[in-house]
């Protein structure tokens, strides 16, 4: 699946990938849009981008590979704004460790660009960055199921989880400007047991149940093998 | 379940709490012994002690609280040696962050602390240290059933996971050497799904499964809710 024609330095984006069963929106209600924060307290410095980072890296990767089917939206609505997302394409990405440094490190680098209106912008292999508005998650999630999880909300369904993203706060909980942004009115919401998860471990979660049902041919099939 | 006794500064440790209802060992095959390396490249410079930390954060912290009833056991066998285990109580930690460094800044700190023989030594509040042997885990784990994660186990069972130390690899698979130490010779071997996950994230789903088990009442019972 590696596709040398991808271009390395910036340039637009194409359309989403069909491929992606898996879809995770994290929101970052205080995260910095600028990447203005420091590596070695990102904690403290970057409006909780570590809890994102964590997301990013259980959203993607397993034991020595990377899941092609999964796409990793980290939504940012921190300062000193306006709101971007960031995309993290399972199919195409290449530089993803599982130290937390490592995946902050990406997503510092992808909200470094500056970015205009007119949807995605490809800003490294399998990353693209946008600005965040009501029509961009139109078109991107058009035909799937908006889920939340939420401790609220009903036991956990695995058909919940067909075709739909799942949206989830990252630090602080889905709010009603979140709704709005994502589209998300009607959405179903889902707990995934009885605790409250933190939010990386909400989407490993995910995941098992997915991958339960999927069973060994079909979750082999959307893997992406690392070297070494 | 704050102790006002318990003492700050080294000294012998009591016997394991009685309370802990899940315990989870992972093991280091290459993970420095001495705290000697480097927070700002912890995958590089300590033996992927970077892969226990995030087990030890994801074995231990939820949303907004500690798993009381949990220990985390983390088992180094790199350089430069003697072989250590470092325990962290749920019942009794305060500082823990759920960043990966702060939990990396933990472990260093306790691998750091000279031990001789003669069992725990306690080297902070909920964190206590040894130099690892198999006296040391026939006595630590003596009526629990060692239940291995791997590829090659058996189809989850929830009920694996009663009275039970839930063993895993870190970064590499449990060894021969490993069953000899952790006198796991007859351990029962589960596999959690179809892929092959990260530690941390078999952690995570571990205790998702046990959590699904015991339901919202039994699981709040077991939490310490950190302040702010």
């Amino acid at each position: 699946m590696e596709d040398a024609s991808t271009p390395a330095r910036p340039g637009p984006a194409g359309p989403p990938f069909s491929t992606w069963a898996r879809r995770f929106l994290i929101v970052g209600h205080k995260a910095r849009t600028d990447g203005d924060f420091n590596l070695k307290d990102v904690p403290g410095t970057s409006g909780r981008l570590d809890v994102l980072a964590r997301c990013l890296t259980t959203g993607l990767l397993i034991s020595n590979g990377i899941r092609k089917d999964t796409a990793v939206y980290l939504l940012l609505r921190g300062p000193p704004g306006p709101m971007k997302v960031l995309r993290f394409d399972g199919a195409s990405l290449k530089n993803l460790n599982p130290d937390e440094r490592s995946a902050a490190t990406l997503v510092q680098a992808a909200s470094r660009v500056p970015v205009g209106p007119g949807g995605w912008l490809e800003v490294a292999t399998g990353i693209a960055v946008a600005l965040a508005d009501e029509a961009l998650f139109k078109a991107e999630f058009s035909d799937l199921t908006r889920v939340i999880l939420s401790e609220g909300g009903e036991d956990l369904d695995r058909a919940a989880f067909e075709k739909a993203v799942v949206i989830l706060g990252g630090h602080t909980d889905v709010d009603e400007a979140d709704l709005r942004l994502l589209r998300a009115g009607d959405a179903v919401r889902i707990r995934l047991g009885p605790l409250s998860l933190h939010a990386d471990q909400c989407v490993t979660v995910v995941h098992h149940v997915i991958d339960s049902k999927v069973g060994r041919k079909g979750g082999s099939a959307a893997l992406k093998l690392l070297g070494g």
